[in-house]
């Protein structure tokens, strides 16, 4: 990864990280413990892939990134919602090499709470931190300073309310769904569906987001507006498929999240779903009765992950994730000169040479 | 109850259901059982105490009622997502004399998931319905008519987002945090602190809401404002004294859920901590032992309200009640004459005097 690029994520990072606890030290929240809840993951810091493209998109389109900082930080916000959300959902007990969200009650209440009460509670307050920032998150676009087009500020804050965040959630229920349906009722075109909205779907806001404030006009088909949003919807695609990748062949440590735990769950990843394909009736038989088990022994899940390596499924969806970062790359190309447009390269060649 | 009172509510109630349905048919959500579950609640009815008063408070500041449907629908939109996620966290089953969203879900879905599957997945699929239900209540302020100022329109959505969703989450997750703590450690002011965040503040919005669309103009210190939210507030706390005391002695067909819940989540209400502190050693034993106890008989629950009874909480939580409604009406007396003020004596009336 290119030094400058590391540097311009990790700087505009740390604006939003700012900005985001500035604003939650403004916000009326008790008791303490929902305060910092609200505070907890975007303490821990992340990647910020999101809101650099906000920053950038809106430098490319003419705009000063910096009037574009209340909008990175909502979008950054919505997602770290949906991280609260989704790991209650998922029951994962790690984020980001800690606990999740209602892993960290549990912890924080263990001698304070019986135990056959403990997780229920903990998942409670979990989801009302997370109703807390999606709120939030709407709220934040309003703080975009006065020289934005308030119908660009009005869109915004219309789109992220009446649009993404259904279309999110729709994507996260079939996610889910797709987890209990066996692997012979959901297919690859399911799963790009629902890729598409449950996390394409927020890189291409940010993209077309970053790109209106640039503009400062509500210009929704000029070609700066269309352009990014593919690009960053392509891209977005590749990181998730790189993130399904990660979850069978990754790093424990450098993920900061326990490897198999796809698995366990039962996640209908395309991966999984071109292995099945593939397998014979014994080996389809072996993938059926590991995926999905949430005791797994860990030989288990080794023999299912080396199944999906030998029947081919890392190798395609790696094939997958290279074509929609061509596609990616190809969007870029057709962008105006700018300096910035380096941001963008490396930015793409991240979503998916990454190994957390 | 007044016979032109039952029927504005009514009428008023159908304009909010019609337009809350129709706005779920224009959003794109999939798949039809989330869009089905977003309907749900809404589809059950309920008594639309919420709305009327936005109807009704934008009449008396001199608007017209029509122009505040979107504003009334939001505000019964953002209840009804607290309801869903409340009925999660309440582990409650029934709802409006019929399943809650998550026991819906787990009987939609008894025949298709595993047993050890069905009631996470139930209960996360129910906790995006919220999710989807919370956010559409903020973009359909955004449907109010051109006619209203755009800085009351801005206001609204900023509000509702930036404080209303955090005062109700604080509200909501102090009132879990005292189930769980003992009885001696929640006195009678942390409740009533605890009762605005989560109840009176939802009524209160409603009145502002109406008063500043009928007064078109962003004056939050005009007294019709200040006045209406006074009177709101006040029956929105006796409201729930009420629900407390209906907890306790009301009729289980009636109110649409079981009695008796109330005590299995040791639920910390007025009515109990003011029982508690007059009660003698051994009775105070019976009521820690009894309340906060899941598994109670039905013998246990009917010797805990008893207790409750004898012990003067419903009295005294009623003389409370009383007393709110009494600043409510002083609230009432001081506003402008109107035609429509006297569906407001009859709602205040309404707010205590109710079987469900």
């Amino acid at each position: 990864m290119e030094e400058a690029f590391t540097a311009a994520l990790r700087h505009n990072g740390q604006l939003v990280t700012d900005y985001l606890l500035d604003y939650f030290k403004k916000t009326d929240i008790t008791p303490d413990y929902l305060r910092e809840g609200v505070n907890f993951y975007v303490r821990k810091g992340g990647k910020r892939l999101r809101p650099a493209v906000v920053f950038w998109a809106c430098e490319l389109a003419g705009g000063d990134a910096a009037t574009a900082l209340p909008a990175a930080a909502a979008i950054e916000l919505m997602h770290t919602g949906t991280l609260v959300h989704d790991d209650i959902i998922d029951r994962d007990y790690m984020r980001r090499g800690g606990p999740s969200m209602h892993a960290h009650f549990q912890d924080h209440f263990k001698t304070q709470i019986a135990l056959n009460l403990l997780q229920h509670f903990s998942n409670s307050i979990a989801m009302l931190v997370g109703d807390i920032q999606y709120s939030l998150a709407i709220a934040m676009m309003n703080d975009l300073p006065l020289s934005v087009d308030r119908q660009v500020v009005q869109w915004l804050i219309h789109n992220l309310s009446a649009h993404w965040v259904p279309e999110v959630m729709s994507g996260e229920t079939l996610d889910v769904q797709y987890a209990w349906q066996s692997l012979a009722e959901v297919d690859e075109a399911m799963i790009l569906a629902m890729l598409n909205k449950k996390t394409a779907s927020t890189f291409a806001l940010a993209g077309k987001t970053g790109a209106l404030i640039g503009l400062n006009k509500l210009d929704l088909e000029h070609p700066m507006v269309t352009q990014l949003e593919e690009l960053c919807r392509n891209a977005g695609l590749a990181f998730q498929l790189q993130d399904d990748i990660l979850g069978i062949i990754g790093d424990q440590d450098e993920l900061g999240k326990p490897v198999g735990s796809d698995i366990r769950e039962g996640k209908k990843t395309i991966l999984v779903t071109h292995a099945y394909n593939k397998a014979t009736p014994t080996q389809r038989q072996i993938l059926e009765n590991i995926l999905g088990k949430s005791d797994a022994t860990g030989a288990e899940i080794k023999q299912a992950e080396q199944l999906l390596v030998d029947l081919g499924g890392v190798d395609y969806v790696r094939g997958l994730a290279d074509k929609y970062i061509k596609l990616a790359q190809t969007a870029l190309a057709a962008l105006p000169d700018h300096p910035v447009k380096r941001y963008f390269k490396d930015w793409i060649d991240f979503m998916i040479n990454r190994s957390c």
